[in-house]
């Protein structure tokens, strides 16, 4: 059950009405997703939160179905509930397949066991493997 | 420290040894790294696991430099040293450039971020990312 | 859902009773939250456990509000419903206000971000933060 | 062992000098901790996380103690040993003492505790808990 | 909510059904569980990942009542409410009682609280536990 | 790097003393490890760290050795150096083998990489695996 009450866009100031617009248009949907409706009850982390969101999710070096998906990697990791769904929404919308989602899904499930194998031999990091610099 | 004493390839049985084989093989490499030394004092834990990797982090849907990507996007949340050095290692042999690096930890961090953001006001799914099943 | 069955104040044996009691007396409350009647399952630990909350969570040199805070931000970091939902309610009572929640909250999902930043890039500890002992 | 190799004020180009110049400014110090010296090696990184932090931990409803043992409750939760060192440093130097610090560890670790009892037993929140939206 | 549609027996290709008829043959039982039928979806993950469990969860030199409870110790851990689920059910079936499962809690909560005294106060390991190799 | 600077045992005030004592007693070894040292800079969390630790470690429906090697499997999830060697330690002080280690590695990795498959995936729980309550 949610903390807060959701900020809708007709009840929202218009601080936060001029946030949902930059998201609708950035994302090109012609809605909110719940996230940022709950976290507009503090308009400055809406504002801050989205700010970082637009400047790191956008293309880069890394294409943005890769972001999503190392995003989705880290919510099924952390086991958060909504970022599963939101960003799986994401990637999917990025073209990710259901094919892709398993392999993904594959890999972060390995990560998670071998994760635990390193951790519990204690491994020592290889000299090859530290870098140069 | 190390809970056991890894195998070396010259003191390694029969079977450890034709892992060891196929992994270099595999890898295109002349040497071992250190986590299959270690889980080799469990030859049978030393198949297993090696099979697993083998077969999750073949190129499938995903390349493989993204599926390197996504297993430090994972060791990295979970912090596990040796993982972030030998995955971090091996995306910058399929290519990972320093400014990719830099990316991945971004997105790796605010992921982070609004995973908690959305634990902490209990943020339900929107009806928008529910799977049409 | 559940794995035990809570155990109620009316149909409790003498020694949980009496741990239910000091709860009550304690919190200046007339109802016993769902945590204590669950865990009353193993009376031992109820006791235990409860023996520990009433230590630890007491006045000290911290307050008794900054301590819920404390322990929202663990809840949050580790994603526990209930928890979440019991000591921000805690909180509450206390004196938090909805604005404090929200930098409350601001600082833990921060701090969940740069904690990995720190990790992914592998940081090492900087001479001047280390304790003078 | 470190990912990258710090960029030292002297070498850093102006941008990046003009963050450093800022963060001493801040926080009334004559030195840049590693943690953004590391960062620095992507300078829009260093800057979006430091204007964050700058936000984030400033003055508001919480103070600036309270808001660095928040900080030092998730990276003790998470175990970033950086991380605990330098925001324990920092409430030390806003005035945390050892014997808060000991309750801070103990709320930590209690939290931590009865986190995994919720968990385990599945404990469902009370009506009374969920808030009044 | 699921992510994908679970692949019913009667809807399976033979190769599922295979996995599917191993698992009921191999833990005795006339239906098969929630678990494998959505990772039937990718029927590779399911045949690797089935793989691995029937051969780490065979008797060894731990008995399998007690890799259970070990299961459920991680899932507890995690916070994974499937795994707790089935695995508690699978230690119950093996014969743990209501007390066992009581202390199995116990250890689990203490084991967390004291993993954080010993990050918090970055306890350096004792000379007597480092293993002679 | 501690945190703290550790109380030795002729250093110890009475009440600490007192502790160690019954420590070495219940342990039945004639020296006291860093944990109880460290956390003795808090005389209240020493006390009542070890009430909590020598009630829930000592034999009952699960015998010592079970117990020690379920503390190793969320030792290992939460990578915890530390509490990974002394519970290691004190899992082969009380009978468990290097097969028996690597057993419950492969367990602990196994479940955490399914923890993470039934996350990603939102596997529902079965009826047959709800509590009959």
């Amino acid at each position: 059950m949610p903390m807060v009450k959701m900020v809708d866009y007709d009840a929202a100031p218009a601080d936060v009405k001029a946030v949902y617009d930059d998201i609708m248009l950035t994302k090109k949907t012609d809605w909110v997703n719940n996230f940022w409706k709950y976290i507009a009850t503090s308009p400055a982390t809406l504002k801050r939160v989205w700010s970082n969101v637009k400047e790191v999710m956008a293309p880069g070096k890394l294409d943005p179905l890769t972001k999503e998906m190392i995003y989705v990697a880290v919510s099924v990791t952390n086991n958060c509930e909504y970022c599963i769904h939101s960003h799986t929404a994401g990637a999917k919308n990025k073209g990710m397949t259901d094919e892709m989602f398993a392999e993904l899904l594959a890999v972060v499930g390995l990560a998670n066991e071998t994760n635990r194998l390193a951790n519990g031999y204690q491994i020592p990091v290889d000299e090859q493997f530290k870098p140069k610099l």
